[in-house]
């Protein structure tokens, strides 16, 4: 009898345990005082762009204000049908929106079993992509073997913890287009807050060097870095600058010791002379192991994954039992869709909806300490006024056009602009805000650093006006009671609403009450 | 059999979950090599002065090294008879003490429901303050109702959260003096360093723009600023400069919509040419719902509010149910006594008292990461030299004066002055203090940055000395045996002692023993 | 039935709760852009040393890079026999490794009783050291007591959270040499990044004052310091910078008053012209109380200490439980043995082995959020290329010497030295590191800055090779799924191999399959 309810203990303990804990100070720069001044925000679109062999990476300004101030970075990935994205990995969390597109996805888990395995003969061979021949001769004799892939589409949010290399494949037949949050100011990540990508292979630029800024410093101090000519290193050394996966750096002839292959074997791994950038094309597209993609006439994908790490705690513990197999962190989902309006947590017909994704709904993300909010505003609605209490809040503009306001502490309105597809704005923790969908339909996704943000509407059912005695009212605005209790009850509507119908007068109200 | 324990563990987990979690690097600054240097302390006074219609704002000047070092920010309010505090936030969690008066409070936390409401006529219009006259007609036709209202007073703590509005009324006879702690270090705030009050009503100035410092930063980029005039704000607009809450960034007609009111009535949101500052006087005293304040001959407030959220593993999870009703956040107390004698934890007749309160006493405390310490010493009595092992520590003198002398890591004395009333000063972690009140009682509160604050004592029952063998004291210090069961034993209370009276010598405890 | 289970569930949230909570923020500096620039590593000995009575006192430049970017300090302390280290405590987590001798350590945890009693006539006078003879008359008359005391010896870790005074006495026959980390950003620390050691005896010289850096500043603003010349110190007062415990900045007769002693005895707690350092010699050999060293023929420190502090929940709470006895902080284990090769967790007869230890064997190391490895590898053995996924490393070399390669996130080399003997390097977090015994035998201890590191090796049995399909391979290093095959498989051992031999071709790996 005991132990269901202790298996809900164990939930609990998750649920408590993280919270705010993995939050650290944010915001925080070097300037005199600890000051970020955030007089101005922007709506911005990336000003980086790698193009590569089969997509493109680009990635916002890291030196504006507004990331140097809130501590994350945003990259979008473009990635063409049978397009590999080369598996990487971050000194941050990622989490990653699913914009357009859909494909499978591998995230390497240390002390993870290679779970997926192709039988000799039968299993193996089952193919992605459109070609349908098999490949090589070998692939038929000696089984592959690898860590579980997951299947993703358009809506999903992926979570990625530090450290985590991942990589993905275009088995689609449209691009793929992700757009990525890498939050460096997370207590996951010890180094400093510029945003890492550490590359295990390929060739590929760092897509957060802007304008060669980084990059600059570090070649100013080349004379210095010559000291470490490493000393084993020569004839098979690599050229200056030319490789820049982390193979590369390392002794040839240590790596094919480490490896027990030769050295021109080696030679590839340090991928010189590979120009195909992060992104690269599969001729014939890509061969895993996977499971069947139709399963009793549904698709596999919308099966929901991972049911059994549900309780995270176990998870949480076996994350760091990485000698050996951990069950649950393994089997852990990263996974979840908030682009089907069929999950929405608020709903109207006529304004739109509100779908939001926290770690009760997806528990990795209590070690990731970030949530998102997926949105959808029809023609002249709002979504109230309100402010986050406890994080900062990246909006970026899906489809259609917004009008958005934001306030500081002081009463400026420090945006007031416009945001259209495919450019996004950072809503500062307390600062208040307002979105109206204009002369078009709006959708949005926001990511949010706190793994259950909390939002304080400012107007509607849920407003900080309607928690106010109508006295506490009238006094603080000089108006009558009953203006009070118009501010406070007017706008009935939770959250979203359509303007020009208006909600109701107050008198209408009195009859509903 | 299994849930009673369980809801042990829950408890447990809570207790456990947030210890240290929530603490994160405070004294950091910007200078070079990180460091902070605190070569001195002082005894100080409230620098800024705000006076409002019906009381007064005063912050102590945060430039100072001692604030900037530790991550804290104080002010003190006093609000007068039927004074009301208008409803405002922070982006750091809220310590506040009450050092005179009593009064009720309303704090507003997203997502809860208005659980106080007035039936239609009978239980309505129940009343505060001095007046008992009914006021305004449409009172009595439309029921009011509103967030939980708590009630406050003289030596109690008050716990507020990072983002929750709150607000204040004297109903009584006499001033409320309230010390308040803003933790901007708090991990809480992913905002930068800067106090920052967010405003919902009134048109206030801001606490702690020290001598216009920091105000004058930003007038200075006010050229940048007009870069945002607001589009759609035209005649409805505000004069620079002049309206100050959040209502004032956004523009009036988005505002009208989203309230569904008229123009005029945003206007009054908007609070133009409102000089009467944050605390604003309510004439005839203000009507709100509420409990009547006797219960069978006990004054209510005397009562232990929200008894059920002992065991925070609920409140915690609750928090970020926002959501719909979650009733453990909701109820959960934010308030509790140690004014009273009665509750000492540390007492002695001669000497005085020392009451402490932690996240044991007012679970709330764990998200804060926050505690606070109240005592008292009689003339001539001595608080033993001691060290606070996990926090900083924010000494206020309530009443009367003490000598205090802080010694730092080397040995230095880098405070050895008379604190008087009204005055603060910051005792930096593992810093070693010692107070002595000289010519008059003394009364203190201190704000601790931890939610289970550990102190140190270095003489008494429970010193390090007496922790250490007879022979490493005696090798440490080069003093015999004896001389070293002298140093251990001689001062045989704790924590607090009188001096005069000495405190028997070493062959008295010999007999003792 | 219901109480097993709940126990482990108090375990489990322990386990939960902690992890990644302290690790906060680190390698942040204040240059420009909150960067670090880590183009070079070194490979560093101790550059400060100070000569104690019984000792020496050595520290690493905490101005390199290398420290001051990754936020850790490191010390080495060398303790004759017979020396006492003087109680100091330190304002950051410290975790020591013990490379040679044995000893006896006191950790003062304020609250905990005084533990170890001698009975009058007895029990007492067991004595450490070499003499056997009873000194001072007056230890035969009255008892000893003092909090519990824990022998050590080679190849210990010991875990001390901040703020906890601790002392450690030699009573084996050869040095004790002991190399000590201080987690300078850990969360416990709410001081600044500067690495600050109270001592509570002696008047030792700071560990840290790096070619007078510190030191310097602090006297050019003596000036400033005069101003605080202590009223009521007159002659009892110390001469500046002479004296630098804590007790030096007390006034003479408030001490004398606390403790109840007289003035010559407090002068002697301030130790005016005390030249011993922080490591003084003990004639004749420290008395102190203490279980007898053998056990039924068995040593006991052997013995596990503290089992019964399994289960960290309680103590977690307990430690916080600052007022009356808790019995589970107080009897927690601090200790634990990493250098001896039948507890390790890779082993490899020819190569080498690997011992970890984190918060899974010391529960203490949650609150402390650090971890160890200690490893041997063989002539001509190598530990694979890894990554730390979630902490720096501190490598400091025991016997030996090993060549070691680091590569950052663009695939630069960023050391590529020797190691040897008494030298240490820190690798960042994610940059990936290889470390190959050449010449001769290499031992080491990694501290790591999580409590529960994870690592991810780049090539072997547990590999991020192996966890991706061939075709991912063959695609990212465009070479053939045979040569895919052979990075994946060819090298099936874990962590650590032996070069020369070759870890058994592709064909061999086919027959094993």
């Amino acid at each position: 009898m005991a132990t269901k309810p202790l298996l809900l203990s164990f939930a609990f303990c998750f649920l408590l345990a993280f919270h705010g804990c993995l939050a650290s100070q944010r915001y925080r720069t070097t300037q005199e005082q600890g000051e970020c001044q955030i007089d101005r925000l922007d709506a911005l679109e990336p000003t980086n762009r790698i193009q590569c062999e089969a997509g493109l990476v680009e990635s916002w300004d890291q030196n504006h204000d507004m990331f140097r101030c809130t501590g994350v970075a945003m990259v979008r990935h473009t990635i063409e049908p049978n397009g590999l994205l080369l598996p990487s990995f971050t000194n941050s969390p990622q989490l990653i929106y699913i914009v357009e597109g859909e494909g499978i996805q591998g995230a390497v888990i240390p002390g993870c079993p290679e779970t997926f395995q192709s039988s000799q003969q039968s299993q193996f061979g089952r193919q992605f992509g459109q070609g349908g021949q098999m490949r090589g001769g070998e692939g038929r004799r000696f089984p592959d073997e690898h860590q579980k892939i997951r299947r993703f589409r358009q809506g999903d949010i992926i979570a990625l913890p530090t450290g985590v290399a991942h990589w993905v494949y275009n088995d689609g037949n449209r691009p793929i287009i992700a757009v990525i949050l890498l939050d460096v100011t997370n207590s996951e990540n010890q180094l400093d807050l510029n945003p890492r990508r550490f590359f295990l292979a390929g060739n590929p630029q760092n897509e957060h060097e802007q304008g060669g800024q980084r990059w600059q410093g570090r070649q100013g101090s080349s004379q210095r870095q010559r000291r470490f000519q490493p000393f084993g290193r020569g004839e098979e050394g690599q050229q200056g600058g030319q490789c820049k996966n982390i193979f590369c750096g390392f002794d040839a002839r240590l790596l094919a010791e480490a490896f027990n292959v030769d050295l021109e074997t080696v030679r590839r791994l340090q991928n010189e002379n590979d120009n195909r950038n992060n992104i690269v094309r599969v001729e014939g597209g890509l061969q895993v192991v996977r499971p069947p993609r139709e399963l009793g006439g549904r698709r596999w994908e919308e099966e929901r994954e991972g049911e059994r790490e549900g309780y995270g705690g176990r998870g949480r513990r076996g994350r760091y039992d990485m000698n050996g197999l951990e069950e649950t962190l393994c089997t852990m989902r990263l996974r979840e869709n908030i682009g089907n309006p069929s999950r929405a947590d608020v709903y109207t017909q006529q304004a739109g909806h509100i779908s939001t994704l926290n770690s009760n709904n997806l528990p990795i993300l209590y070690w990731l300490q970030l949530s998102a909010e997926r949105g959808r505003l029809h023609r002249d609605a709002i979504m109230v006024p309100h402010y986050n209490l406890n994080c900062h809040s990246v909006v970026y503009a899906i489809r259609g056009s917004a009008r958005i306001q934001v306030v500081n502490d002081e009463g400026q309105t420090v945006f007031d602009e416009e945001l259209r597809e495919g450019q996004l704005v950072v809503v500062p923790q307390n600062f208040a805000v307002v979105k109206r969908a204009e002369n078009e339909e709006f959708e949005w996704v926001s990511f949010k650093t706190n793994d259950n943000a909390m939002v304080s509407p400012l107007a509607g059912r849920t407003s900080v006006l309607r928690a106010l005695p109508d006295e506490v009212v009238a006094n603080a605005y000089r108006v009558s009671r009953d203006d009070a209790k118009r501010l406070k009850y007017n706008r009935r509507e939770t959250t979203v609403f359509t303007s020009r119908r208006g909600g109701g007068s107050f008198s209408e109200r009195r009859a509903e009450a």
